[in-house]
């Protein structure tokens, strides 16, 4: 079957979103990044600092503060807490996007939120650490936490962000049609073989 | 840098062993499957059967018996247990062939074995248990035990011997340069992907 949506999902610093828009040029698809989280923002009157975050990261930066998200914390809208209206409402939206037009989304969980569309390829972008830091550094410059610890506590905060809301580890394998080292095989590469496996039949 | 060896590990009936033979067809390589048993048969004096076996499933069945496998046991060759003894036999085999010629590997831990060469292109061939269990039926059969059963049973065991001698969990995206879900993307285009990536620079 064609697929008409890409779902991306990528480690920080492995170049998913420049592989995702290089694929969506290619298929002439719409392209879904911070253009979502401008769509949440707009629906909601969150903020779309607090979009970006709570919508691929928990706060929680450990197993403890994990499980007390579960429980603790104020409600702030319809009942829930924070975390749970924007995932709630980023996974509304991006089922209605899915619906309109041939897209590439990246990132937002949107693998396992489209999970039941047959129509949708569902990718995974990584790569060596070291490939990572060296991306990291050159895209979004030095800071005073250094790129590898920026680095693995995006790892870590999304991994509790993908247990809390799908059920799953990340990074499986069984969770993708296709999973890329972007590091070792070369961005082009990567886009070019997801460009073409959508492009098929 | 060009490929010139293809450890493809799989998940029992998910096809990786037809993906390999069509990658090395493709690509004039030699290929490794059954013909690796033989040989470590051959230079071990253990039957094929039983190296086929231990080179890639420990007998522990569940955690209890895959822990007591670390301390229990005769111990048979070179005061090594029979499993760790093909391991380590099976580990020299398929350093020394990848020193040889290009050749695809499926199975026996060689992602692993090779994980330092840069000329090895190291790739997981999955799929969903509906198409694994079609799959087994077809090519090898109904037997008393159902194919989901077997494929279960597999299944458990790969990963505890994988945990064992690699000390990873079996399954990660991270492990490998490339993964596929043959049910989904199909045998073809699989070894098309595949031999693609090999042959580039």
């Amino acid at each position: 079957m064609k697929k008409k949506i890409i779902a991306i999902s990528r480690e920080f610093g492995s170049g998913g979103r420049s592989i995702g828009k290089m694929v969506a040029q290619r298929l002439g698809f719409r392209f879904f990044d911070k253009e979502l989280v401008k769509e949440v923002a707009a629906r909601t009157g969150i903020s779309e600092a607090v979009v970006e975050e709570q919508g691929e990261y928990t706060g929680t930066r450990n197993w403890l503060s994990y499980l007390m998200s579960f429980s603790g914390g104020p409600k702030v809208r319809n009942g829930m807490r924070l975390n749970d209206f924007v995932w709630v409402m980023q996974s509304k939206i991006i089922r209605d996007l899915a619906e309109q037009e041939p897209c590439v989304i990246v990132g937002r969980g949107a693998d396992f939120i489209l999970r039941d569309r047959k129509d949708c390829l569902r990718v995974l972008i990584h790569a060596s650490l070291e490939f990572r830091e060296e991306r990291v550094v050159r895209q979004y410059g030095e800071r005073e936490v250094s790129a590898e610890e920026r680095i693995l506590d995006k790892d870590r905060r999304r991994r509790l962000f993908y247990k809390k809301y799908t059920g799953r580890d990340w990074g499986m394998a069984e969770n993708y049609h296709i999973t890329l080292d972007s590091g070792e095989l070369g961005l082009e590469t990567c886009a070019g073989i997801i460009a073409g496996l959508a492009g098929e039949g």
